[in-house]
């Protein structure tokens, strides 16, 4: 693995880079990207950000200020992107010609030139933060939002077991620099649409219990979708319900998706490993948030992930 | 108003301290009033806290190794607590003779012998903590998730705009001596019961918009807590939903009381200012949350309510 100085040595030596997120990007993958791009344009480098879908609407202000760049690239950087499979639709072109890996989940299985993965940051953001002050950049309040952001999208605001101390003094000093940070937590914690209401009030319904309450399960289907008038980009957020009650140590939520697929995301509390439950069908993530996706219907891919979870705890 | 080295020297100078904390206590209330006890308990003090009403379950942790103490009172410290109306049950015995008021609300109106108010505060527990650097007390593990429980608690995890830099690098501090503040942080927000989610399912039914969708309105009746099996101490929360809604500047919730009243919980977006609207009914609080109690039946003082919201925005 190459150190944070090389890490910095090899963008600051490269030019026309193109930044890879994951695929449905959220703050994190996103705000680490844009704000990467910033910084190297800043330094008169030619840079863009290439998404896998489109990201969801209330991350559309990261991209302010990032007018669409055309050239020819030369160095290819994806960031918090844990796996080859989740680039998404740019997988087939970009697996095999990433130059450097940038991320904070410790099971990275990207291959790349050269990698940096710090399991201990909270958020790529972080590792984004140290790389600036690495390559002498002074942060502006553009970038400083779009670090914010994946931090605080990252941490649940601060909130979650992988917030560290380091994570709060970061965060000390991009308020200082962005007097956004309290506009951009309203938006990515607490603003919510009446057709998302209107969904979960839905989702409240499909609630069932399994493993002695162990193990709850909510589900939304493209029926649901549409009688809530829900777009794609606003389903976010959803999987924090089941994990939240009382005595769940393994939440699961399952979404239709229009390919015949279950994108399943999991919540774990305690010692439960929501990542080791993902491998199982082929996913991955960190302990207590990870994903798979699972083809068949409702109630096939239900009984296999309750028997899985019941196995399990 | 005293100086902080002034209130050091008045609890350095004090002995027999009861602590009074403001009725349906928060996590702010009621983590300053045991950290305080704590703190001066370490110096050989004799102190207790007098709570008003019975505190959430959720909250009695921070009572751990705060024995009950039996002595008769020489000073009296209120904390959080910010109009006299608010000791609840004690105000009666207590308004008058209140040596010492530490607040962070800048609308505080207790009469005291002295007073701290620090209105930049995120939350008391700021202030206990500057007064525990201020009074050379070295933090313990229980005072310091004390602490913590009081600023995460009254800054929604560092979300809302009261959080400062100042807020981060405290809570950088305290992490360092209590490895509970992730616990804490998963009590303290991620917890629901099962009789919760109950009455959630409820709630959204209730939920209505006026004054062109810039108002929503939301409340529980005696009938339905009974229903979802709730108990008081989990009412708590339910005012965050009207606020979340996209557009809504003004999120009202009532909650029916036994004796005939209702507790109205109010949160403003921008620059609507719920404390304006709260000090209409007689009741105060901060521009972004605040409170009031109205007696009436629920339509008419629903009528009242949304009247004045729409007079307002």
């Amino acid at each position: 693995m190459a150190s944070l100085s090389k890490v910095a040595e090899l963008l600051l030596g490269a030019d026309n880079v193109e930044i890879l997120t994951h695929h449905y990007p959220d703050g994190d993958t996103l705000g680490s990207a844009y704000a990467l791009c910033l910084m190297l344009r800043s330094l008169g480098k030619r840079a863009r950000v290439l998404t896998s879908g489109t990201p969801a609407r209330k991350y559309e202000f990261l991209k302010k200020g990032v007018e669409p760049q055309e050239f020819e690239r030369k160095f290819v950087v994806s960031v918090d992107v844990a796996a080859p499979s989740l680039l998404g639709e740019n997988q087939q072109e970009y697996e095999d010609i990433i130059d450097l890996c940038i991320d904070h989940h410790g099971t990275n299985s990207i291959c790349a030139k050269q990698s940096y993965i710090d399991a201990n940051a909270a958020a790529t953001g972080e590792i984004i933060y140290e790389l600036s002050k690495e390559m002498g950049i002074g942060l502006t309040r553009e970038m400083a939002s779009c670090i914010y952001t994946g931090i605080s999208t990252d941490t649940g605001c601060f909130r979650y077991s992988n917030t560290t101390a380091c994570t709060h003094l970061i965060a000390a000093e991009l308020m200082a620099v962005t007097p956004d940070w309290h506009v951009i937590n309203t938006e990515m914690f607490e603003v919510k649409t009446k057709e998302k209401l209107a969904l979960e009030k839905m989702v409240y319904k499909t609630l069932e219990y399994s493993c002695d309450g162990k193990c709850a399960l909510i589900y939304t289907t493209l029926e649901m979708q549409e009688a809530a008038g829900i777009t794609d980009d606003e389903m976010e957020g959803l999987a924090s319900i089941p994990r939240q009650i009382e005595g769940v140590l393994l939440g699961i939520t399952m979404r239709e998706k229009e390919d015949g697929t279950f994108k399943i995301s999991v919540r774990s509390n305690k010692d439960v490993s929501a990542s080791d439950f993902c491998l199982r069908f082929g996913g991955g993530g960190h302990k207590a948030a990870a994903g798979c996706t699972i083809k068949g219907d409702l109630e096939s891919v239900k009984k296999q992930l309750l028997s899985a979870a019941c196995e399990m705890l």
